[in-house]
């Protein structure tokens, strides 16, 4: 059970000798005997492990080019917006993320020159924000580097990609977050 | 694609009439034609968003007791440690979190009476952390109510689970998280 706990807080690898999740499993089992909820718990794990193995990544390429992944993730969204620009409002929203943490993301952005703030005609106390040419070449180039990285998924193949998305969207449609 | 970094950011299920992630997956492939990138992304997606989901739903859960999933899980790697105590460097040695988060956590647990501060008689300038009675009852109410809510993963059958268990474990290996 002591793996458990340290794996959830991990975001380095720590090349264990042994699978800790796996262990942790047993120790569960073990312990109270609950072997589906054994098994439930780490499924959970893992799916919280490989998401801190993924982020860390993704940071780490996106810190090559100045960025974290959460900014990369606010240029995306400007990027493909229309006419590549949204209302501070619209991008905490489409973010959807706390609104602190939206305009702490910009302001961050605006300071690198990755974005500018613009009037908005529509709304005299909001204002837009527009990506800059710097900004979608730094979202171009962590691009790049996420498929280079084949975004940290490169040792599945496509049959096991469409397995895993396959099961996932059974628990992202059980949890409804779309109406599968 | 401004879907794909819509879902990402998401904490709360949207329910959205329409799989935001296959669109985005679709996007991709439509505007850069890199079919396997856009499976990945897909999948790496998709475990951002299912470990969102998960989080959401841990915390919450966690929430009923007072606790978030953090404390919770300090918790539990304190009850299952030799004595139900350690030492406050190896807290965060343990949980792998900035010692200075891992401190946080201890400080409102000790706040909460979940956890006390006892002298380390072999280093005058540390401290153990021990469980209280109270801790550890909170801790049993919180795994009684992961448990009773199959963390989340009520919708997947001891098959499914195996399977991605087991493709997670393939990502895990891969990425040097242990010796597979």
């Amino acid at each position: 059970m002591r793996r458990w706990a340290t794996v959830l807080g991990v975001s380095q690898p720590v090349r264990l000798p042994f699978d800790p999740i796996a262990r942790a499993s047993q120790l569960w089992r073990d312990r109270w005997g609950r072997e589906s909820h054994a098994s439930s718990m780490a499924t959970a794990t893992s799916i919280m492990r490989v998401q801190q193995l993924l982020l860390a990544q993704f940071d780490a390429i996106a810190g090559r080019h100045g960025l974290t992944f959460a900014r990369y993730e606010a240029l995306v969204l400007l990027t493909f917006s229309r006419d590549e620009r949204l209302s501070m409002s619209r991008i905490g929203e489409r973010l959807m993320v706390h609104p602190t943490s939206a305009t702490n993301i910009v302001q961050r952005l605006v300071a690198q020159g990755f974005v500018e703030r613009v009037p908005n005609p529509a709304d005299r106390r909001g204002a837009f924000a527009v990506i800059t040419d710097a900004g979608r070449a730094a979202m171009e180039a962590v691009t790049r580097d996420l498929e280079a990285a084949d975004f940290g998924l490169a040792m599945l193949d496509a049959e096991q990609h469409e397995v895993m998305f396959g099961l996932l969207r059974e628990v992202r449609v059980g949890a409804g977050d779309f109406d599968g």
